[in-house]
């Protein structure tokens, strides 16, 4: 007898998962070369040499007891933290210190840890469709309230309207992600500081702390030389959760952060309590070499250029056949509208060619499909024919 | 504004960290080599070579983006699942399949999966006093209440009378480690009998199934030739949690996993539910470097002898000075009865020599004291002096 609420969690579980499942299985039966698997935002550029070169001198200079064994604080290594935030200063021109960074297993880890920190039930968290739907488990283990904002077909940039209006006394947190999954959207500067002037005047109209917490793991992912800017600079009442999950290829590692800044209210014992809650979720504190590797890769630049000419193709390739699509410019997925209504009905027929799919209802966005485009290059042009012939049905 | 849940967590936050980092203060300021810190169990013995020699070799033979991306399954690698399953069917007679093993960040990260998928709020986990403290905060995660059997005082074994009157219709768990943290017993296979039994006849009464959860993180720490049960062999309901951050000295790592056998009622569900916990709460699956490494350490011994020794230095050093304590024979921790009542005194009394301790209260067990002797050898001869001074003040 599993609890009630994992009942309903095991009976809807991940659509995308599921996919990804299919995905091996069909791999296994035909052939990975002839199985064309959009599914899930696994990356498919390696991890960068400096990676290996890293874990390989960890291994060979430090400790293996100060190396392997718990950090003195949950939130991480003193140096790694400090690292971190003199990286954002120098990149961003913020002010964090080292107290500033929770180090998280992966955003996931982070937004987890974060929500617990913030949430008591009932609170409401305020996310933008289409939007990650794990953030409405997320919410869910703390008996949050998940409040979404419709969305804008035409450019998938937030409706304002309709949130300002959606804002009420019991919002704890909005949770934005750009580059955005599963659109590929960047928010322009613009968009922020409307949103960020939106949440100041209701933060003042309840007296309450809105926090806005920008869940960023695609953040390199940016192309056309595109700003993506660090909302921290432009709201006090941000959060920051970051993961290298593909910014260095290592989602399976499960390694990022939280940046909790002086200027977020009640700053102090939030830190304390992100560090309490990462302690009793299980975490206690992220894998240590992880760590180590990750301060000693600070520096490495993301390969984007292999995204990049994926992004290209499949876009142009799929526009050419007369999908209907924005362009992205960030992150590795392409939203597509569906010719159908039933846009699951449509990923059935793509099944048909091996075209593996998400369903836009995954991300509160029904008649769209999630493309993701971190897959081989061959993959990619080796698909276009069978979309040629998806495509021909809907003529 | 933190969550209320949360402010009741920082206030009261762990006291076994809070010593851990006052140690390393006073470290900082008198040199290490002059702090007895006994409060943070964290092995001193270094991980094995064959950490190191495993984790070279997968960097050099494995594809970056399989060895470091998300597994296919939240519940990690296959092959990672079925060896660790083999290698216990091969060591304890059981016949335990891969899908019985969900790899986990530690055993903490266990624990929360496995009581995220099994507790309703208001279900009842018991526990015996004293425990390690974190089952409350692990519990009350999910809206648990923790039952507490009182200490027995005189060997540390379970309570088995006030066990059974405990039990009720609510009891959705019992969680035992053996051996024990903080008292270092082993449960003998007599106890582990009249448990089940006791557990068996309930459930009958009752009409329910009432889960018996294995936390044994110390199995591979066990002195004097002791057998440890291998408890699913003893009562059908059993789920095993395990982590390598003692045997393999990689607490820092996170890695462990739940055994969750096809004899438990509903496993199947249980073993769905531990997959969608595991994805849901943000660790989404197991550091995959170290799931390779643990499968490539499976055979290694852990050298317990280090800890033998430091357990045979101090237990006879502290019975020599006129402290109560039974002998330990597992774990690495030993569970002195305070020369006063009011032990978090005593333990402010030893901090004037700059040895730390921790209060039992943080187990549920006032009037005792838990010292970790996973130190230097040196700390333990060194600190005995110090000891007899603080011994000298209760004569």
């Amino acid at each position: 007898m599993i609890s009630k609420k994992m009942e309903n969690m095991v009976a809807n579980s991940s659509a995308i998962r599921a996919m990804f499942e299919e995905g091996n299985r069909l791999a296994k039966l035909y052939g990975a070369e002839n199985v064309f698997d959009f599914s899930l935002g696994n990356p498919n550029v390696p991890a960068p040499e400096a990676v290996k070169k890293a874990i390989i001198e960890l291994l060979n200079e430090e400790d293996p007891v100060a190396l392997h064994g718990y950090t003195n604080s949950n939130a991480g290594y003193e140096d790694v933290r400090q690292a971190v935030a003199e990286s954002l200063n120098s990149r961003f021109g913020t002010k964090f210190a080292a107290r500033s960074i929770t180090m998280t297993v992966g955003a996931a880890g982070g937004l987890n840890v974060i929500l617990k920190a913030l949430l008591n039930p009932g609170d409401e968290v305020v996310v933008f469709a289409p939007y990650f739907g794990e953030y409405r488990s997320y919410v869910s283990n703390y008996d949050g309230v998940i409040v979404e904002i419709s969305p804008n077909t035409e450019d998938f940039q937030p409706k304002l309207d309709e949130f300002e209006k959606k804002l009420t006394p019991k919002t704890r947190a909005v949770i934005v992600n750009t580059p955005n999954n599963p659109t590929g959207v960047v928010y322009s500067e613009e968009t922020i500081k409307k949103m960020a002037s939106i949440m100041e005047n209701k933060q003042k109209e309840y007296g309450t702390d809105i926090y806005l917490i920008s869940d960023e793991p695609y953040r390199e992912l940016a192309y056309d030389g595109i700003e993506v800017p660090y909302l921290t600079k432009y709201y006090a009442n941000t959060i920051v959760g970051y993961s290298y999950s593909k910014s260095l290829s290592l989602p399976g590692e499960r390694i990022g952060y939280l940046v909790i800044p002086d200027e977020a209210a009640d700053s102090e014992n939030l830190i304390s309590a992100a560090n309490v809650a990462t302690r009793i979720l299980g975490f206690v504190n992220a894998p240590t070499l992880q760590q180590k590797v990750v301060k000693a890769c600070l520096n490495e630049k993301t390969d984007i250029s292999f995204y990049d000419r994926n992004r290209e193709t499949l876009y142009n390739g799929l526009k050419e056949l007369g999908f209907e699509c924005i362009r992205p410019e960030g992150a590795f997925y392409l939203f597509v509208k569906s010719p159908m209504a039933d846009e699951k009905a449509f990923c059935a027929a793509a099944k048909k060619y091996n075209i593996l799919l998400v369903p836009g209802s995954s991300f509160g966005c029904p008649g769209y499909v999630r493309i993701a485009y971190c897959v081989a290059y061959e993959t990619i042009v080796n698909s276009l024919p069978k979309f040629k012939e998806l495509a021909a049905e809907y003529k």
